[in-house]
């Protein structure tokens, strides 16, 4: 992949390899979500206890990128693209690692509320946190690939999330209402829903931060359409 | 106030300006949290509206640092210490934006609840927003001065914005109960009442950042004790 032009080979490795650091931390991240999810619906507080337990390796690949890059801008006194790439992976880790969070906060869910007497609560997490899964997943693609198109296609999911949360939102209601000494444990549960619902947010940044990095342009707070016409 | 040592006094204004922008832009933020708290208390849709309308100038302000501060880095190729102080800026007004969310989310609630028979539900949600609004005043205060001291002791505020916040949340829990109609109309004043909470989090960020930018030390993800040894 090349980025801005530049003699030095050895900055270009410098470069890929913060880079690869992204994508392995994003890949950590989508695992985390995934075993949290897999740990609720199965009821299986071992797992959800090794996703508590491994959420300090995401912080810790979040500082030790920042300081990559902290001291690649010191070093290599990037300009143009390389300095927009460098920006972008800056931003791109600190909504990775919230993303992470959110994985340790369903886990939580998990170990606070194993009986089966609240799976009916949980199951409706389920499809909601494949999504998230799955726009997670796209969007580590299109930064992998720097694809702008990719990107937008990204973005575009999160209506679809948002949709889906409500439902959720709604159901959970439905039951409080139904059942009030039940209230404390919904509301465990609603809050993990909305915590996946902003991974949504935070997925539809980091296709900002790509469209940054490939055309130069900060599109974050601008609508849809303004958006399109940039692309 | 002297950053690193560098021959270039543009270059000192220049970081003097962008951190006078910061602060302005905390000011403004400060602000809507007010009225939003204002607005909800008094059930002023006027004034809520007002926060929603200014929401764009606290984007519009993360927008045009972030560029001041990529432009420094590609001219003026900090190093050290200024190095330190661009990156804490740009972390430190990702911060400030989403407490101007906050803002609008609080203003969103006295608009679409504007009747006073909810009036005992938001009025749960004022000490809390208060201690909230003063956390924001005290770490603003610490940043104009790049005081750890002063950033380490808004940090321990945070504990007791989260006792806070768990009795606002026992208390809505059992209007709820009392009430199970109320429910959708109370869940919006839980989702404000988190909001609100999560700006401790915030703000104990931005106390990191100072201490980054002063010590050198990232001491994100480290318990209170390991903060305390640095500084």
């Amino acid at each position: 992949m090349h980025f801005g032009r530049h003699i030095s080979g050895q900055f270009n490795a410098e470069l890929e390899s913060i880079r690869t650091h992204v994508l392995t931390m994003g890949g950590l991240v989508e695992q985390q979500l995934s075993f949290a999810m897999q740990a609720l619906h199965k009821d299986d507080t071992e797992l959800a206890r090794k996703v508590v337990r491994d959420d300090h390796k995401v912080n810790a690949m979040e500082v030790s990128i920042d300081e990559a890059c902290t001291r690649i801008i010191a070093k290599r006194q990037p300009t143009a693209k390389d300095l927009r790439l460098v920006m972008a992976i800056i931003k791109t880790i600190t909504d990775l690692e919230r993303i992470g969070d959110v994985a340790t906060r369903i886990a939580y869910v998990a170990i606070e509320q194993p009986s089966t007497k609240h799976q009916k609560f949980h199951v409706s997490l389920e499809p909601l946190c494949r999504q998230a899964i799955a726009m997670l997943h796209q969007v580590l693609d299109a930064f992998a690939r720097m694809d702008v198109d990719a990107a937008a296609e990204v973005y575009k999911l999160d209506d679809k999330l948002d949709a889906e949360y409500e439902a959720v939102i709604r159901q959970l209601m439905t039951y409080m209402m139904e059942d009030p000494k039940n209230i404390p444990n919904i509301l465990q549960v609603m809050w993990s829903a909305r915590a996946i619902e902003r991974v949504g947010d935070r997925c539809q940044n980091i296709c900002e931060y790509i469209i940054y990095f490939v055309k130069g342009k900060d599109v974050r707070h601008l609508d849809e359409k303004a958006i399109n016409d940039i692309l």
